[in-house]
């Protein structure tokens, strides 16, 4: 049973992950980032041990790798899990990652978006698992269920679609929530009058399909409201190509749907 | 004093005002619509009146115009409003429009997305009102009010850059929701997991700038994933283009950040 894990790693993920699994009874050892600072911040905030070499790791059933895709290369050359298992929490990189490097391991990803300064309630989040055997499975899968309440089996192939969907889904759509903020600032508009349409777009697709669920003049080919913005960003011509486009992506899923 | 409201139109915004109107205990007079089909059907739920000639409009103290922006210059020509008040709930279409055809006029703009199968909570969502005068604009406001907990004043120019604002932050924001759905029904994958993710992300900006809540490969520079992403879309080349496209307006925003 996993009951001592160590995070390597102290982004985002590494520190909402790791209040997670305090919350829920874990006992977390150790944090391991190539910097001093941050390891030490995430370290205060979790009340543990830290570290800056990855020799210096100490011993603990679970070592999650919550650092940039990049990153894991150089960590797994040098992390020594032995009987521990060892985890990564990156939606597309395929778990095979491990192979020449551990005995006992896995995927854990939580599909989310996660900030430093904001509090997650990891009981809605769905937690994307595969590991090396069914055994290393059991023992994530009882990890996971101590922190949300939907857990799912979910392959390399799998995974990495669902990530790349989440990117449409969040880091996409937060964009446009900064550009419109941008263009409600340009005219000292407050961006709170935005906020109840932003829930309920957002809303809107718990229960009906987005293609259902689409408003505005794209979709009803209304011409002339178009033309009208377009003239508006006559000076941003970087926001007018970003809405003739998607615009355009509108208007020819309707003609296909 | 308005009490009694005949809705020009019957389409998503209508049938959603002309339902809160009812709630709100004022009486809904009269539906037109071109189509006799659209206007009973409307007429049906409001158990009002209807018709599919201006010409044939009852009395009543409002007459709201909810029409595409393109069909407001016909029924304009054709509307005698009289002493009654008429407005237009349009965003990009300013208040100019009925100078030559009303007395007392006004624009009432809810900053909402409607669909007709979906109720709103018409209190949530912030009215916009513009008025010929004074004392119209202080009917407005006392029906907008029995509505809706937030009731602004905001002249034409300002409701078109709400609009538009409204329109990336509502109607391109639900198209990634549809691309996003579209990529796992593709692999046969449940769009369901995707929603703690959709709500996340919308709650986030309640509290913290989009600039700050941004995450995801884009805004951390990571190649090695975006890389990745455009490979998964190689026979997807609309998606391709977007995801390059919206990639580099994430990564422009964070550098002159």
């Amino acid at each position: 049973m996993i009951e001592k894990v160590s995070l390597i790693g102290s982004g985002n993920l590494a520190t909402q992950l790791g209040k997670a699994l305090k919350r829920a009874g874990l006992k977390v050892v150790q944090v391991y980032s190539r910097t001093e600072k941050s390891a030490k911040e995430l370290a205060d905030i979790l009340d543990c041990a830290f570290t800056t070499k990855l020799e210096n790791l100490q011993e603990s059933d679970l070592f999650v790798v919550a650092v940039k895709d990049s990153a894991l290369p150089d960590v797994l050359k040098k992390l020594e899990a032995g009987q521990a298992v060892v985890v990564h929490t990156a939606g597309s990189v395929p778990m095979d990652i491990f192979a020449n490097h551990a005995k006992r391991y896995g995927v854990f990803y939580p599909l989310q978006t996660f900030s430093k300064q904001r509090e997650v309630d990891f009981s809605a989040i769905p937690v994307c698992l595969e590991a090396s055997s069914p055994e290393v499975f059991d023992e994530l899968a009882q990890l996971a269920r101590k922190l949300s309440g939907t857990m799912r089996a979910v392959g390399s192939e799998d995974r990495k679609t669902l990530h790349l969907a989440a990117v449409f889904a969040c880091n996409f759509v937060n964009h446009f929530y900064q550009l419109a903020a941008g263009l409600l600032e340009s005219k000292e508009l407050n961006f709170d009058l935005l906020k109840p349409l932003i829930t309920e777009t957002a809303q809107k697709v718990m229960t009906m399909k987005p293609a259902d669920a689409q408003t505005g003049p794209a979709v009803r080919f209304d011409e002339t409201i178009i033309k009208k913005h377009l003239n508006l960003l006559d000076e941003e011509p970087h926001l007018r190509k970003i809405y003739s486009f998607v615009s355009e992506s509108i208007y020819n899923s309707k003609k296909n749907n």
